[in-house]
């Protein structure tokens, strides 16, 4: 197995596991009936889908992204590595939401946001480690397309940056745009990305 | 490694941990006897085995409709996303039968069903979303093949979504529904199963 | 990926989590000091490295049986599909000695025992339903080494049925006898194994 | 596939989830504000950054090992799951540290010291096994990398024991040795390992 075919297969794992995890953060509030717990958990709910499309749209990306890279080296592995930090940090703050939404805490969606951020910042520090004069670009990738992902990376984080501030208005409002840049993406790559083949 | 490869990848990691974190969710009642305990967790272990074979029949019949996948596009590994992320949802739903089913909590089976039914839809539309006029279906996949599947796929989520409606009569009755449905695909596959080669 | 391979991933990615997740059993017991907890958790260290050792094992075995395997068929799959969820379950069992084995409780040990008994005995029966008559195994496999492997499987249900049956004498016997035979099969493996080529 | 294949993808799960799992260990302090609560758990922050890192350096140079190795016996596999058996069981030092850290707890800092002691003593003994007189090193590995690989390997369990000694003296010094040691590995590996190639 050669180096990119193990760093998707680490990654894969990662992805897989972080998300399949968040759902053990997932709780019956104490007390109350069954009915009553299950209807009140619904931060629980949002903090989940929001966190696993989250990480379904990247791992998607991801493997958009590995197709384009020809080798790797250990400075992109390391970076791949704290990239895997952040994504399997993500049950942490998705707990913290699912637990204290529901009393509006700013705190919380201001971590969980944060936390957003860092990840689209080491995520889009990976790719352009990668593509700056194409470092470890495929010899045969096709350079619209190494653009084009180029281009679609550089807003990320700020776009969760400015959404992690907005936590300090509200956390509701922060948790819906949260939930709103996942499903924009979830939408837009399904109706955009179409065309591209892939 | 190609798209259908890494696709089937992840889906494996996510059958696999969400198959295996299930039994995170088994506890012994507090208080009483080990022996005890051990006996009145007997809700635990039906829900347990229920989730787990259901599980596993999803991982070996996606085995089967991968195969006469050709190509997979943007549209495809979202709506898979969202597949996956009900099936990672499902500890939490088992987890609420685990604990409730003792008490013939009604909400809890019927949560566990709508889960199982919302799987089953998301799981159809995954693939007649594919098979519809071939779209995405390798060039030398047996339209029979194709068309076999398409049958046995229609009736799963009404199924499920009758035994899900039998819980407003008995939380016992629908948790045995689910796990006949289950011991049903398993004994079908394996008898009738066997003689298409595979 | 062929059925066999696909069924490899999805077998290592169990083993490999269902061991991994052993390691969440383990608490350090309420009150006293970090240094009393941490010598007093050794129950719980006994249990752990059974249960990773025992799954081990298991896994470099069934790595050997199924290079065997030419082709699958779906019961072949379902039963690898139970044995899997006994394998799965070792976490609860584990955690239940890991915290009642202090108090020498017997019904803990049995249960632990019952599990490996049942984990052998499914094992043994995914390997008699492959290699009866050859019905699975590829043709170029070595009919002694497929004859081999059928002598080494006959016994373990019977010897981990006969440790299970000890800990109605005593738990501490039952657990040491587990224990040992993990400790014989990995020895065992290693010294005699050598010379297989492998 | 063949066994190095299958080891590759065993222990980058055990590897994967090891390091995934981690993040289940990071709980807010009880009682306290959310703000106070996330400031608070910055041992837990420490921990699962030194743990996560230490596993992914391991997981970097796994991979550079495994290339070399030509073939596997059943003595190297084992080894191996011993090995893999103490990196499973680094997340609960791992909580360990981070439940008392904020207390100064050197036995804390000692157990967590004392698991990558051990987990750098079996990475060394598999790799000595492998490389004493090439017993498993591919035909074609280049002596050079081998010795390179024996070289860089030797001291690792001494700068282990030194830190973990150093928790006798104070558990925040041999935390912040072990956080050290992981940056420097991360560091020396991305700078002075670009020229190896890969």
């Amino acid at each position: 197995m050669n180096s990119t075919a193990r760093l998707e297969t680490f990654s894969d794992g990662v992805f897989a596991i972080a998300a399949t995890l968040l759902i053990l953060e997932i709780r019956l509030p104490e007390g109350g009936s069954v009915t009553h717990g299950l209807v009140h958990a619904w931060p629980s709910y949002v903090a989940y889908a929001t966190s696993f499309l989250t990480i379904g749209i990247i791992w998607v990306n991801h493997h958009t992204v590995l197709q384009q890279i020809g080798r790797v080296d250990r400075t992109f592995l390391f970076v791949n590595v704290v990239f895997l930090m952040i994504v399997a940090f993500s049950p942490f703050p998705t707990r913290v939401v699912a637990e204290h939404l529901r009393h509006g805490s700013k705190p919380a969606a201001f971590a969980y946001g944060l936390t957003f951020t860092l990840m689209a910042m080491s995520y889009g520090v990976m790719w352009f480690y990668a593509a700056t004069r194409r470092r470890l670009i495929a010899e045969d990738a096709d350079q619209r397309v190494v653009s084009g992902i180029s281009r679609s990376f550089a807003p990320g984080w700020l776009i969760y940056g400015a959404a992690t501030l907005s936590s300090l208005i509200s956390a509701y409002l922060a948790v819906a745009l949260y939930a709103a840049i996942a499903l924009f993406y979830v939408v837009e790559s399904s109706v955009f990305g179409r065309s591209e083949g892939d």
